[in-house]
């Protein structure tokens, strides 16, 4: 039987411990094609580079093993590897991560990690992103790896539901046996309050540096938040269609009203 | 009667003429305070600097209106307006654009235009993206302006509604007159099929640079795309939240999974 083609991408960049212990688990499920940003880019969302040149390069950091390092985003990075570097060789998955830190709830919208993947479910391939509660390079990511592998695997036995091509899985920062299970939730409502830090640079140039706190506005017991917080992995089927379809009803006032003189 | 504080940005930077033109007409319905980006930042999606120090300076660049600069992204600049420049005054509508480009169907992923106006939502703040259907810097910004106006007294008059704090409306390439009207839309299913330029530097060596082609996968009526295509403005009520929940179901078995064995 032929084996399953799997690309793995992260938005950690091609050095990042978590993209490793990606590849560890994808290698044992498929032929594994690996390509990762040159450099980390946290936080990047879904950010393309249109206006400048991409830098691409075979590297050799996972043995016997195809794998790019691009100068680009994480999504650049995607579509690099979907259009440059297999062409022809359709995926049969795409897996983002394991990222160095959570995207649960509201963090979907600012990661690097779910976008890489949301750029390959976009494309019609079904795609995983994992993040890993735990901001440190050092994290154990080994604990998670069972549960990931189940993930994988179902995915590639069974597909996914109508509508959907794209899970956010997030890890607790959990030994193997503290572990609960998986969680099937929907995302969180949640905002962060940022609090940017003032301070003066070495020639006396004011600059702001954005920190914040996650401000949970979600008491639902379905959501990531609390599946995590009960120690299990939280597992969101998520899409790139973001229509509001209930509200579009209540918003044909808007095509009925008379467009309103501008002062000139 | 107290005059609505309407918070105008955008992603193609702070001298760009749909930026003018956007506060133009907010100015018309309430107090203004402008701050965007110090360069064009197309593309960006929701990307936020947390890696490094963000700039701000206020500039005299709109007569007698309080406006800033910032060396961050779309997304920073909102976050920036909300936390640092206005504080405590809450605006009572958000608005990014008028974007030089279209940002209907898939483009609403990757433009830093919506991506601004939903940080803006995210913190519970009804907010408006526009986009002229014309990248060209020169785009005449004059024909949708009355429809501009009538969309945002509508909102600053109504509100949104349930669920929904987010409108993206994308006006077609044609004159006042040639307009048809305003339809409220759902986003229409496409991607873009890349394709990349492949050359190489002074130096001799390779680099890409991203162009693609817009691919239609939807035969809708109903979509952003067919309204623009029949002459008319495009609202699709839009959210930050990606869960597809009519999959959350069908993905229980995830939960009943039993672990898949490691190899080591």
């Amino acid at each position: 039987m032929k084996k399953p083609l799997i690309l793995v991408t992260n938005d950690d960049g091609i050095a990042a411990p978590g993209l490793r212990a990606l590849v560890d688990v994808a290698k044992q499920l498929g032929d594994v094609v690996v390509i990762a940003p040159d450099s980390p880019q946290s936080a990047m969302g879904h950010a393309i580079t249109i206006s400048g040149p991409i830098r691409l390069n075979k590297v050799n950091v996972f043995e016997g093993l195809e794998a790019y390092e691009c100068s680009g985003t994480p999504v650049d990075s995607v579509k690099l590897g979907k259009y440059v570097v297999l062409k022809n060789r359709r995926p049969d998955l795409c897996v983002s991560g394991i990222n160095h830190g959570s995207n649960a709830s509201i963090n979907i919208i600012y990661s690097g990690t779910v976008s890489a993947a949301m750029e390959a479910s976009i494309e019609g391939i079904n795609s995983i992103a994992f993040s890993l509660l735990d901001f440190s390079w050092e994290a154990d990511f080994e604990s998670g790896k069972v549960f990931i592998k189940q993930i994988m695997q179902t995915v590639l036995e069974n597909g996914l539901p109508e509508g959907c091509k794209l899970l956010n899985v997030n890890i607790p920062k959990l030994k193997e046996h503290e572990i609960k299970g998986i969680k099937v939730c929907r995302q969180a409502e949640a905002f962060w309050a940022e609090e940017f830090m003032e301070a003066t640079d070495p020639r006396g140039v004011p600059y702001y540096w954005m920190t914040g706190e996650f401000v949970l506005r979600d008491e639902g017991e379905d959501t990531d938040i609390k599946a995590l917080e009960a120690g299990y992995i939280s597992v969101v089927p998520s899409k790139h269609n973001l229509t509001v379809n209930t509200a579009i009803e209540p918003l044909k006032i808007l095509e009925q009203a008379t467009p309103i003189l501008i002062d000139k």
